[in-house]
């Protein structure tokens, strides 16, 4: 038969990161493509205690349904961790989601009526396009240099657009181009989401992932007026697998999100909520990050190092200083997606993600995002010299 | 500030169902509020035993992302058991979701378009409403009798209300009333959806928990032609806290409800999804159900033999073949919301969810919804007793 669809279905089409996420769990394949945490630093034997604890422990409350704001106690949690950021906030202002990309579809399904104009960088999280797209923005990208998002342009565009219901801005190691957006840049973005009288959505899951250089402020430190929702997630620092993720923001904000995760899934997995919270009482997850971003900065520099060996001089990466990402700008003339289809996949059996997909608007086709926190170190070597192979019989 | 909120908000408020979940959490209270399974019945050594196992064996797997539709082994051990169903499924027609709430959000966002009308029993699952009302539907609501839905007054409803979307039924033992939907009337549903054209979601969390009498055919092992999504639940059968419910659809259906899963979470926790199927490989399932129908069936029989004992005739009570709740009917002239408010909570410290909000349309003031399966014994007695004594006060 065929299905009365709303009229919104047409903006829900299969993803390349599914597909993606399918093609990544082929072991034949050096996968560059998702964006996985490395197995290897899950901490298996220290979860084996702490669920062992939980269920013994509490097992009653554990398994049985919970508030959807999530356990007070892992929030409590979350705020004490950000005060070292600077933020002063109680558990009206934390619920948990599912993953922070729960939080990006509560936040569009909140803000967004149709043609309403969402701006991003460009290009910017796959994920968050994904989320938003049902609720039928119009998008306007921004571009960005070194610094991130351009804050002029955002301007001119603030100026010039409509009914702009948010910014959705990825300030930390961005997914896709590693980019960190610099303090002056949050401060110029800040004051014009005040002037302009917008709502900011900050996703900063790889912020604690820092390997080099020095933490900058967070866009919601810099927030005055409670107009940052700011997304942070479990699944880089401990397991994405546990689907855990925060959304922080100003005390009416955070119930009327709230209020729209009863509605979608009721809450969290309680069983998972109480196993982090047992997780940061038995063990030091402070410990933990310093020894993933250990992990992720040597991956980084050897994914860095085999570029500037095996690719040629016109491929150019950017050099990210904590994150999972490396975004690659190949000659104009290469469309990316066209070359892992016909050539990268079928004689090097790697895999990347063409960057067409992360553009909001103005797609560039010769760029692709390279991951390179879930490869073995013998697999990133191996896989940037074969992509370095092709990539030089192309130019 | 004042946020920018998208027009639907305004169908975002603070639901009963929430302010009920935390008040049953009050040890103080009686509450028959909540639609809490037993927590004396969790199998947590069990699963003390299968969360090891799966850490042990499965840790990176388990702790890593996994696809949208969910573990192959879980979907498949689904559609294993719907096959006794009368269901003949593949992996096309089965994935994972946040708990059944989670399907009736997906299913909202996928059919209803603003002003679309919904069809369902009145008093129908709150829960529902709440998913559904973001979209901004339009409800029609079929009075019940003890068979469930009344076809006729359904079949009156298609032919006057235009774009009618989806008729939601929970045809197994009904949230609130407790009601089971006769074979007949299953059969003139789906005649009739057949013959209007319209999808019906059969949602039917506590289709395992039947404790008297005998089974009745799903409606969806009565569907030829892919109208029906089914939606089933490990809460009630295994433990609510690890929130694993499914989708069953036909498999053009199911491929685009799971792309709305993408968008808005991704996927579920990787952990209980093996957790779940190693239960489930460990242990037998089935004999853990029928524990848990005999602890049920006991509970209300005794919360009805208590009734029969302490009410006062005028006051009516369901009398469900499964399970989780009783539908309380007193004299019209009973405002069971204020009777609560003013004297069960204050002098008696008992809890019950007063009916109004469960009707879509035509709220009728004088009932409420009763759970028998979370309180332990001696309070159902207790409880009964007591909102007795203030039932006889008020005749």
């Amino acid at each position: 038969m065929k299905y009365p669809y709303a009229h919104r279905m047409q903006y829900v089409n299969h993803s390349a990161v599914r597909e993606l996420l399918k093609l990544g769990s082929d072991p034949g394949i050096i996968s560059f493509g998702g964006g996985f945490p490395d197995p290897e630093i899950f901490p298996i034997d220290q979860l084996r205690a702490v669920f062992d604890d939980v269920l013994l422990r509490d097992g009653k409350a554990a398994l049985q349904y919970a508030t959807t704001e999530g356990l007070p106690a892992l929030r409590q949690k979350i705020i004490t961790r950000m005060q070292r950021e600077g933020l002063q906030l109680n558990l009206d202002n934390v619920f948990l989601v599912q993953g922070a990309q729960q939080g990006l579809d509560l936040a569009a399904k909140m803000f967004i009526d149709p043609g309403d104009t969402v701006i991003t960088e460009n290009p910017t999280f796959m994920g968050a396009l994904i989320a938003f797209n049902p609720y039928e923005p119009r998008y306007v990208g921004i571009p960005m240099d070194a610094e991130g998002l351009i804050t002029d342009l955002l301007e001119d565009a603030l100026k010039t657009n409509p009914k702009v219901k948010f910014i959705y801005t990825v300030p930390d190691f961005q997914n896709p181009t590693g980019i960190t957006m610099s303090l002056a840049r949050r401060r110029r973005l800040m004051a014009l989401a005040n002037e302009y009288d917008v709502v900011i959505i900050e996703d900063s899951p790889y912020r604690d992932i820092r390997f080099e250089g020095e933490s900058i402020p967070s866009i919601k430190s810099l927030d005055t007026q409670g107009r940052v929702i700011q997304l942070g997630s479990f699944s880089k620092i401990l397991s994405p697998g546990m689907r855990l993720g925060w959304v922080i923001a100003e005390a009416e904000l955070a119930e009327k999100l709230c209020l729209l995760k009863t509605a979608a899934d009721t809450q969290n997995s309680t069983m998972n909520m109480y196993a982090a919270d047992r997780f940061m009482d038995m063990y030091d997850i402070e410990a933990h990050i310093a020894s993933i971003r250990k992990v992720y900065k040597k991956k980084k520099d050897l994914m860095l190092d085999a570029i500037d060996e095996f690719f040629p001089a016109q491929v150019s990466a950017t050099n990210p200083q904590g994150g999972l990402f490396t975004w690659l700008t190949f000659p104009a003339h290469i469309d990316a997606a066209a070359l892992m289809r016909d050539r990268v996949l079928p004689e090097a059996k790697v895999a990347y993600v063409p960057g067409a997909a992360f553009f909001p608007a103005q797609a560039e086709q010769n760029h692709c995002r390279m991951n390179y926190s879930c490869m073995p170190e013998e697999k990133i070597v191996d896989g940037i010299h074969k992509l370095g192979d092709i990539l030089k019989s192309v130019q």
